[in-house]
């Protein structure tokens, strides 16, 4: 019996993880479950699922009320989920990590922002870090059994709503448009960022912690079927990937239920009379900035990611309330990336600065382009 | 250093099994070689390799003669690569497999004929089989690391060189037709084998045996990229390829190298610019009637799938040297079969009789189909 906890557990992972854990009970119990929005949800989600533990503004009868760190660091809980969204990720994922409990992440934010200071801080206490990110996932299985590194990771990409825009097309793109993704259900900030390419850079960024390869050996395929997740290449040539329907209820469960798999009748399987035509091509670095922003970052390092984490994150915000246009994400994180004077292996306070910073200087700079 | 020993180190997969080991002087010794023809290549190969022992028709200087089965048991040999082709391999094979060997396996017929006889005396060495099949390898590759018997098997087939004729233009194709594979470079055998997609048939039976998978159990999908070299589905519905250009080099060097990976220069990378799309279809069982023969003689066993290797390989044979029509293949093996009193787990001997009587019946047969 694997003791469980979901942080974050009303968003889209954490919902989807909890279907997964209900499709099997007599191997998971739900230990803790703490979420910010969406009371009502979480009242379900307590009556049904009986936690011990709530973080949560309300009270809940037989629920000990606990915050993310105390959840995350509870001497009765084997596995965190990490699901919230956004910098609130990082504090429970380094909590978690300094109790040496088994992660899986689903906030790419922590990698992103404090990748260095993560995963050094899960050597040192022996923490594993488990990806929930279809891409990661993929990696991770693809790369199970084998003794070397790889030669290269290859990030499949769906391109997003807007995979062949023009620069042009894409001035004109609703939010109403951006939130439509053609492959996955997902919250509202990963979806944006889907259609912006942003994700992928952030992907790549992760890649590099969790599989500590060098940027240079980190491609990028868009495959608009979302069936292949990601590959990885070998010193020999050899390459492997995953598939598998564009579900994340599979990369959920394979972190719940690693190094086992688990038949569950919920999970789709691979059509091959709908799937018969597979298709990779490179990504348009020119109509989608944000890609290129993510890569660069992640290359030059230090307090830069969390820069562009901040920039990012408030922009997307802007553009679903729709303050600004599509276009003006990229500029934003282009145009505070300038500013920034950057801090090469910062402390956490520094990272925290830099975020901080970075949110001021972005609500400065968009006078110039709110609608 | 892998102390190496190649049977028939003059055919295609010999060629190439030396080839790699010619990238690798460090790594490997070529102890011994065999061969039956091409005596000038043989002597070649001598010289440059410089092995202790060869099976050979001539004596070389410096060079022990041993038969095959000396060879295979060899104290001073690591591992035994099987290239030979057709009923040949067998004895060779077994000979290893009791003397506790690792063999590199590129004869699938040993195992289609004597896949029962084959594993338990595997089981009962701890001698490995490492498949050399690219779709085996693939396979392989797929399910290092895995904790659980895979739910499918997927393996891929390029469809030969008369994908989506009809059974009324396969009536007319010609050897030199058949002979020219779209992708692969391979021996004659196995070149027509494709063709008829009686090959496909037989790794059905190879994969059964190799990865005690039940038939129900393996699929088949035809890849006429010849990319993906075959895929793995597990309990969850995750799927695993292995892709690669179609070079028979990588699944040698594989085996060779297992469980390392060696970076060789000399091996092609997947070109995605080049291989952007992948597709996938089912197979056409009418027109290739030797495919559905394949499984449904695996199904039954016994003796069958002997008399289905000895056909089969007559047949081939007598459509190379322009005695009968492609499509005779199928009708001979069918016929064949059909008069064939089956044996339910045979000895050896048995296995050998039935390869015998098989032989001489299809030779009595061809009376009514010779051109």
């Amino acid at each position: 019996m694997k003791r469980v906890a979901v942080l974050g557990s009303t968003g889209s992972i954490g919902q989807q993880t909890l279907d997964v854990v209900r499709a099997f009970p007599q191997l998971f119990r739900v230990m803790g479950l703490a979420a910010g929005k969406n009371a009502d949800l979480l009242a379900r989600q307590v009556a049904e699922f009986k936690p011990d533990f709530v973080c949560a503004e309300k009270l809940f009868p037989n629920c000990q009320r606990l915050s993310m760190e105390e959840i995350a660091r509870h001497p009765d809980v084997d596995l965190v989920v990490i699901a919230t969204s956004g910098k609130a990720g990082l504090d429970p994922v380094l909590t978690a990590i300094r109790a040496g409990k088994t992660i899986a992440l689903a906030n790419k934010e922590s990698l992103v922002m404090a990748g260095e200071i993560v995963t050094a801080e899960a050597k040192r206490t022996g923490a594993r870090i488990l990806p929930v990110d279809s891409e990661h996932s993929a990696i991770w299985q693809c790369l199970e059994g084998e003794k070397q590194r790889p030669a290269r990771i290859i990030l499949t990409a769906s391109g997003g709503p807007f995979r062949r825009y023009s620069s042009a097309q894409l001035k004109e793109v609703t939010v109403e448009q951006a939130l439509n993704h053609p492959s996955w259900k997902m919250g509202k900030k990963v979806t944006i960022d889907s259609a912006t390419l942003m994700n992928k850079g952030l992907e790549v960024i992760e890649a590099h912690w969790l599989f500590d390869m060098p940027y240079e050996s980190i491609s990028i395929l868009v495959h608009p079927q979302c069936i292949v997740h990601s590959m990885v290449e070998f010193a020999d040539g050899s390459v492997k990937a995953q598939l598998s329907p564009p579900d994340m209820r599979l990369p959920i469960q394979y972190a719940l239920s690693y190094p086992e798999r688990l038949a569950n009748p919920r999970l789709p399987k691979v059509d091959w009379s709908k799937f018969g035509n597979l298709t990779f091509e490179p990504p348009d670095y020119e109509a989608f900035p944000c890609l290129k922003l993510g890569i660069e970052v992640g290359k030059r390092g230090g307090t830069y990611p969390a820069v562009l984490c901040a920039v990012d994150e408030v922009a997307v915000e802007l553009f679903l309330s729709k303050q600004i246009h599509f276009v003006d994400i990229p500029r934003l994180v282009q145009e505070t990336l300038k500013e920034h004077r950057n801090i090469a292996h910062p402390a956490l306070a520094e990272i925290r600065a830099a975020d901080a910073w970075a949110r001021e200087t972005v609500l400065k700079q968009i006078e110039g382009v709110r609608k």
